[in-house]
């Protein structure tokens, strides 16, 4: 159908044969795309701004023209420009995973198109967003109290900022509806140096002052944890000066180095003040599928809030973040909107146990996002997904050993899920260029195409981060980055041995 | 594939024959929804709320279960409690379009997965955005000052909400850096009781204090537009009292009515204040691509900002909003992060034209929306997207038309584009029963699972919204409803008249 020409007066944008035919050609186009995404250069082979815009015309086009068309521009001028995250080399960042299952979901709930946003708008997939969010919960082992099975519950949203944003509201309204809206400038949020910057940017939006964000420094002693120690000492400066403690963000799987914080006793010191207390587990949640990582959720029992990301490691497209709260009514307060054109007439009356997730969120509207990770589900099993998670787990602490051992190199920090941080010592050149030399590596091997990874800095010192997660990455794509890293390490010490 | 035993411990989650076997069965079963979709009650049948939960397993599987059998329980226990968007009897709330170049779009978008949150995390993914947000500036007959190509520039939101969020938070900091953050108690927002709830909701997120909401009345005289002397008048109040002026909100098409404020109006008020002016066309803003409709936006100039979402009525799959703003500077300097993991070190350091969307909105991760909005304009042309546009509006025109000439029935608000608000006359019963008497007939209809619409309250009378636009609506199903409410009228009449 996809050559057909379109009569614009006879549009029939869902026709099923129209419908069959341009997705048939994206599903084969896609197909393709995975058997050969290991050809591509895995960070944009092109990364020369304004490229793009140059090769497309200055204007939507008047006439539709065919799918075939569209794809072939797809391929020609699109592929070159993008940075390959499902490259099985691709170990920048975070992983962000696609998978068969994942895809499916999304098809289901694009398909559908459903908004889920007040309960009669779609019922069974508020419902379903309500199940797969306490299955999860169940999977990563959290406390009753953190699902709906408990009294508490859960919600899809798009990213942990959003999650970030919205427990934050919760938190400030709970304490302005005690002090009044003027002591919101009084108002202080505490996290590490190695919190996401999504919590600063959260805090902000949420009108928290910027002189109010505490950043607490790590030390290598804790393994770059934060410590309820410097948060006390920090907290107890804030409380003298007339200041209100209002929350904490803990992190299990920092992304910087994969750190974590130390939960139990960061919990215990939020509660001592009445500070909302968020468990930022976005990358390394997926982990805690596997009994043997659930540990470094202990005492997530004392949190307000935990998030993690299936769209990150989990084989979920994007996007999806998990978000539990264990005081639903904390959330919906800060969160509610109630206008007469989203009332549920006609539907009896609202029941009690109807969800509008629009009061969960910082959107009135939504995506069926639910079904998306329940086909994951259902089609992986928790077996699937823990086999997944380890494989990476395993390629990792090779990787991590293997570095180790190679006099060359030193891993910064100890690994604990799949993040290797590592980079050539100094000792070779003078300890003044070593980051430069280390600079210098990352950019030989993302230059060559066949891997891409992206740094950190810690102390001072330059890191080179290689986290381990693609949907398509196997042990021997490991092994090869390896050899990758050894050879260019080799010519860059030859060049500053000169 | 699907019906393959999947072994975990040699899972693939990308396997082009596995992947091509479980999209294809969904290819299929939504093939056979679209043709279906009309024979399914479009408001969710089962309203019973539990109704699913009790249908489900307490947990998620242990082992991986076959595609079919995951299809099979949608279509059993899932689609009998959807309301279904996609029907061509769905009339409420606003359309939420599908379409078979949509969904082509976001299957690219969820199957490439990849992650333009900085340039260099896939620059073409960011490329493209920037272009064909220039392009339905364009089509909307924007000034150019919103568009890159004058020095403004757009991006794609997942709502209208964050949009507003976005633009609020760049008022306040503009506003914060100049008088300092303890003044944020004394910013003022301003919008009209027609206004969409979202803007109340982004206001309490940043941080405005609740009682500086200001809800100006609007009235039958100006059509329930929001008027610049009601504004001043309100400003002039603040004014005196010390309070700071910040952001005025004016819709093109409100939800509750379809109702237009005077944006050149509007706009000269706030810059007589020094205040933003966000323009929110949510749903009209896609029949701003017909040059008749155009006219609606004149004095867009004025404004800083200007949102519309193609996923209503645009026929691009949830979820995709454009927002445009004159000034990305201050977007970016209230959304901003630059933390040392997502420097785009080994690009040679980042280019003057290279975007960071990061920065842009709400979230850091985000999806890759361009290449959606980009298929739909591709497939479907300006002229194929006009048409869309037309035939729902020459519809609504008739339904208008039809409505008006029963003498049962009145029109409560003129028609402006696709939506027609009107409700059984008082007369028939006593004006103290007459809102009684529409909601019968609204639950009526609804409960036919023929159609579904929705309602509105203005001036105190129950209004019943009739929203054209579904992707597969033709003039017929139009038609349709206009039988099934004469036949629901009679028998609600009936009742009352005993």
């Amino acid at each position: 159908m996809g050559s057909l020409p379109l009569d614009a007066a006879s549009l029939r944008p869902l026709d099923p044969v129209a419908f069959a035919g341009d997705s048939g050609a994206v599903l084969d186009f896609l197909a393709e795309y995975y058997r050969d995404v290991d050809k591509y250069p895995v960070r944009a082979a092109d990364l020369e701004p304004g490229r793009l815009r140059k090769l497309l015309p200055e204007a939507a086009p008047e006439h539709g023209e065919p799918m075939e068309d569209v794809l072939e521009d797809v391929r020609r001028d699109i592929l070159p420009g993008l940075t390959h995250w499902q490259s099985p080399s691709f170990f920048a960042y975070f992983p962000m995973n696609a998978s068969a299952a994942g895809f499916a979901g999304e098809m289901l709930s694009a398909g559908l198109n459903v908004v889920p946003f007040v309960w009669a708008a779609s019922p069974a997939a508020a419902e379903l967003e309500s199940v797969v969010v306490d299955w999860m919960g169940t999977l990563l082992g959290l406390p009753q109290r953190l699902l709906f099975s408990g009294g508490g519950g859960g919600v899809l949203q798009g990213s942990t900022c959003e999650a970030v944003v919205c427990t934050l509201a919760a938190a400030r309204d709970r304490a302005l509806h005690r002090l009044g809206h003027d002591s919101i400038i009084k108002l202080v949020v505490y996290a590490s140096d190695q919190t996401h910057v999504t919590f600063q940017k959260g805090a902000r939006l949420v009108g928290i002052p910027p002189s109010n964000f505490r950043v607490i420094q790590t030390t290598p002693a804790s393994g770059y944890g934060l410590t309820a120690d410097a948060v006390r000492a920090a907290v107890d400066s804030d409380v003298a000066r007339g200041l209100v403690p209002l929350y904490l963000c803990a992190t299990v799987g920092t992304t910087g180095l994969g750190a974590v914080d130390h939960v139990r006793e960061l919990g215990e010191e939020a509660r001592r003040h009445g500070m909302w207390l968020h468990v930022d587990a976005a990358y390394a949640g997926s982990a805690a599928i596997c009994p043997e990582f659930q540990g470094y959720l202990d005492g997530a029992e004392l949190a307000d809030s935990v998030s993690m990301n299936p769209h990150k490691w989990f084989l979920t497209n994007a996007d999806c973040c998990c978000l539990w709260v264990a005081s639903p009514g904390a959330l919906t307060s800060a969160l509610s909107t109630d206008p007469e054109y989203l009332k549920n007439v006609g539907t009896g009356g609202k029941k009690p146990a109807a969800i509008d997730y629009k009061d969960w969120q910082i959107s009135l509207s939504r995506r069926f996002r639910a079904i998306k990770l329940w086909v994951v589900l259902r089609r992986y099993g928790a077996v699937g997904l823990r086999a997944h998670v380890r494989r990476h787990v395993a390629a990792a602490k090779w990787l991590e050993r293997t570095v180790a051992a190679d006099e060359r190199f030193e891993v910064v920090v100890p690994r604990k899920f799949s993040l290797v941080c590592f980079r050539l010592r100094a000792g070779f050149v003078g300890d003044d260029r070593v980051d430069e030399l280390n600079r210098e590596l990352l950019a030989a091997v993302n230059a060559s195409g066949r891997a891409f990874m992206t740094h950190f800095v810690v102390d001072g010192k330059f890191v080179i981060r290689l986290a381990v997660g693609g949907a398509m990455t196997e042990m021997r794509h490991v092994m090869d980055v390896w050899d990758l890293l050894q050879a260019n390490a080799d010519q860059v010490l030859r060049r500053y041995q000169l």
